[in-house]
């Protein structure tokens, strides 16, 4: 009920009644009366005017199961919303419960993550109270090679909320982060528990930089956060919502089509790499070659300098851009 | 200690003395005479005889880590063995280990599953003190994409140790499945968890039917044991040591090439189908081909009616051979 009389209260203009919740919901005004008094302990300001009934004036940005489920609009994606205060690392929380047999699209949020993980074991910083630390459960039915190519439907999906959302110029990294200004602001992390022919489930993890004014002294050439670029404060749950929107419109298409075609031209509009010098990092060797663009699976096409084209695998290379990290 | 006086037993043909046990493991005569019983009690026959020392003169087929370890020849497959009287699922269980940084060649053996897994989900028989039931951790450094082959390594290795040690006609029915007589007597699973370019693990389970004398009557035509082909009790550790040493063996010939080149032309001598109609089954249709033989990356090369050469993933399709299951 806290959900959806949260739900309602966002949507509304003007002031609902305590007698036309009450009937909503077939409980005592007292009921009613509590569920406000808890969301105004959380932070939300509310405002109670006798004979008009309760408005919403200000939402802060906090995290809480409700805050995330009230403002979902999706069929599938996040609409079951598994939140932590503190947890150790959302995709390991996924992965929990995707052995206990959790749905596909279940969602794990945390605050703040004792041991968030980057790639290959990295870690990931998530201090609390101020980032996007959530995990997504998938169970596709596809071959496990496509798999790799969810994780471009996901650095999409959070490209283009953050583009349409918060406004700023997000752009994609090859394949998979997502910077503003030439800094990183969003890492995912791609887990897959498979057999030879048959996906059990996937994990994307993704954190995002989002009203984080500390950047490590050390990363501070590299990251950056929406906070540090906007100059603003971020409503998490919000854009939380609105990338799960974007994301299972993504995969439903990526589902349809069964490639990347129907997403391959927007990626590359705001590919960071597209048509300039990139240096690929191979094991033994390295040589220079202009970023065309993904193909329809998702792979980097180059063009070497004697002027043949050529396709890259994410991890068999690094590719660095002419300009610092990115 | 117990292991290596077991080890000690079994390789010395003749009687070894009780003072040199001492002498070698710098304990008391009573500490000796304490493991001697002890393996007397599990079911080892073992003779005493003064003035001589301890011979072994039979062992009986049971499971423990030290009847395993004893026995291994390995550098790094098996060499650290996780035995359980009945588990789970040993798969379940090293994936546990795998979490929590148990080493590559980590081996679980259980003498009973109560939740014994097949494929995508299938259950997989698994009674007590009958069959064998392990699972192998492997951590190899290599694309996910390449995984898939690890599969082919060890139901080649599975197929070479029942035609070395027990001297039985094992074939392989593609891509995984070891039959004798035209009937399944191994399966093996593949589970993965990798993120996009990269391998967390492999566990690689493998169910054998050895000293089964009761295949359900609905799985006769289909499945047997090693006992009810040979008329023999086989000794389940042995075969385990063997296994393991021929899988090390080809594993590191395999990180050596890189692909399946250097078992492909043994595999394809012992692949059931082999030159024989098979019936491609697809989603939406089903054809007639010959099964020509794997190829270096692992996929079934087939020729159609028309005479062209096509080639086939596992998981694309069912394969089914002209006769019964196989």
């Amino acid at each position: 009920m806290k959900t959806e009389i949260l739900k309602l209260l966002r949507e509304s203009e003007d002031y609902i009644s305590g007698q036309a919740l009450c009937e909503y919901f077939q409980v005592s005004r007292t009921a009613v009366w509590k569920v406000i008094n808890q969301l105004k302990e959380e932070g939300y300001q509310i405002e109670a005017v006798r004979n008009r009934g309760y408005h919403i004036v200000d939402c802060p940005d906090i995290l809480s199961r409700e805050e995330i489920e009230s403002q979902m609009e999706t069929v599938w994606a996040g609409r079951h919303v598994v939140y932590f205060e503190e947890t150790d690392s959302t995709n390991n929380q996924i992965k929990k419960l995707a052995e206990a047999g959790a749905a596909h699209g279940t969602l794990a949020v945390a605050d703040m993550q004792k041991s968030g993980k980057g790639r290959r074991g990295r870690a990931w910083e998530s201090p609390k109270n101020r980032n996007i630390y959530m995990s997504i459960l998938l169970r596709p039915e596809m071959n496990p090679s496509r798999a790799p190519q969810l994780t471009l439907v996901m650095a999409m999906s959070v490209a283009q909320s953050l583009r349409q959302l918060e406004q700023v110029d997000a752009k994609i990294k090859w394949p998979n982060d997502i910077v503003l200004n030439k800094k990183k602001i969003c890492g995912i992390l791609t887990e897959m528990n498979t057999e030879i022919d048959y996906i059990n489930h996937v994990v994307i993890g993704i954190g995002i930089n989002v009203n984080d004014e500390y950047i490590p002294e050390d990363l501070k050439e590299k990251a950056t956060s929406l906070k540090l670029e906007e100059k603003r404060h971020i409503q998490r749950g919000t854009l939380i919502a609105h990338i799960m929107k974007t994301f299972e419109a993504n995969y439903d298409a990526f589902m349809k089509t069964k490639d990347l075609s129907f997403m391959q031209k927007e990626y590359n509009e705001i590919l960071v790499n597209c048509s300039q010098e990139v240096t690929i990092i191979g094991v033994d060797s390295q040589y220079h070659a202009i970023a065309k663009g993904i193909n329809e699976t998702g792979e980097l096409v180059i063009q070497k300098e004697d002027g043949t084209m050529d396709i890259i695998y994410s991890g068999e290379v690094s590719v660095r851009g002419i300009y610092g990290y990115v």
